[in-house]
């Protein structure tokens, strides 16, 4: 484990991203056989299920996500659409190819603090072809009221 | 100090922003008067330079940001790019008002990874009016290669 | 009518933007109580459906919005886009209040040419408060196949 | 010329199309010796200059473009921005590679009505690669005024 890395959390190497398919490596993240990634320890979220085209995460916006009016940070939600809405593109691409995101963006419906508890990140593709990918995806609170809307565009490519 | 805030951080009385105008809060932030934010500890920036209409900050891309492909997650870009953009639009809204992000977008031109170095994110208005502000904003590396470009949309209204 | 817009078009007296609600304001739209606006008859698209919430437009795209490489120009689906999007914010608005368009963004899933036919433009609020309002939209054929995906932010504020 | 087109326009046979850079091909739409494209008649614009990662439209916002609130309508500064800023993309595509649209923001910073005048649109390349290509545009008045702003993100592939 690298000790830069928060306890827990690791990145996959290469070759394992190389062999498998974009769907095959997200069931292993889900399953656990892959660790989650840095980024989801320090800012507490994990990936909850994972199927072709659709992908869900769980956060827990907390204090430390907090900006200087004292609500969540905008990057967090981003952070959130940008793992939902990559991951649910990543489970079409097949063996061999990679995908890298080219552009994001993140409507605010509304505020998040420390109150509002868990929230899930839903990512759906809308249209995954040989070379790019459109996913949307949206972030809802445990009362099913939508907190924020994204869409993003995924250059899709041989690895 | 609130003990789930990350250490040196803090978020400012309601009262500290009804008083001031955007571009004083903004000052005193980057004075030190008023400390830094806890999501700018938890991803390691801060704002360096404030003038009407133009805020920059510098971030450390570190391992603790990375996505499972060992890669710096977009989502620090965003939340780099969302602190620069929306304070360069508060620079401009007067004592008694607040703004809001309505929505960010940001478009990644580089991969960022932990050997990318010191970046900063310079966040300039396009235009505000009463009741919205919009800016644009980049993220350059120390040799002045440009990683990521956002745009966003702010809402501004009395508080 | 004034003699420069396209036959059978026209604009409403601010007048009757006034005095209506946004939602009977499109009503009477679709009843053909209030003329097409130019725009529709110069790119050949009309409004073909009204609900609160939801207002869907078809369009058929000629061999006048072609762009140089003889496809459909990209700015035929942001316009279809714009106005379905646009006025599903437009019927959760108030008599004496009125909206504007801050920003859109439209993702090309696919290209549009002459050959594909009577195309569908649907779009339905993502949420709309007080001050601002958001919506998503999608084109699709007469095949139910997905052309093009749009987001938008309106600002609404009294007249 | 296809009489279904606008007097005047036409689109550039695929052969064309395929033996010019990307630079050749929009300096030649300037020289007038390849016909304008049917949507610049039907909307009246034109370009008017080109270089390597810098393309100027000229637009007449007129009548014909106003939407049901009596301004131009929101497509008209969308279809000038995809315009100046896929073509300042096209200008750093080699001869046997091709570029198209993936996705599309505009900022409305402004309205415009037939009052505004002859527009500029002026796209700018922020990065071009391999296989993908990112443009941000403004469209300003005979003032300088700002009223629009746009970035978009292209796919580059071979023909």
């Amino acid at each position: 484990m690298n000790p830069l890395y928060p306890p827990g959390s690791g990145v996959a190497p290469p070759e394992v991203l190389k062999s498998l398919a974009g769907l095959e490596f997200m069931q292993r993240l889900v399953a656990g056989e892959i660790p989650p990634p840095p980024i989801a320890v320090t800012l507490d979220f994990n990936v909850v299920s994972v199927e072709r085209g659709v992908v869900t995460f769980e956060g827990r916006p907390g204090a430390k996500a907090y900006n200087p009016l004292g609500l969540i940070h905008g990057g967090y939600a981003a952070t959130l659409l940008d793992s939902c809405m990559g991951c649910a593109v990543m489970t079409h691409v097949e063996a061999g190819m990679g995908y890298v995101t080219l552009e994001l963006k993140v409507s605010y419906l509304r505020a998040m603090s420390h109150t509002t508890g868990v929230v899930r990140a839903i990512g759906r593709t809308l249209h995954v072809g040989r070379r790019s990918g459109f996913a949307e995806g949206e972030i809802v609170d445990s009362t099913g009221r939508r907190i924020a809307h994204g869409t993003t565009t995924c250059l899709v490519y041989p690895l």
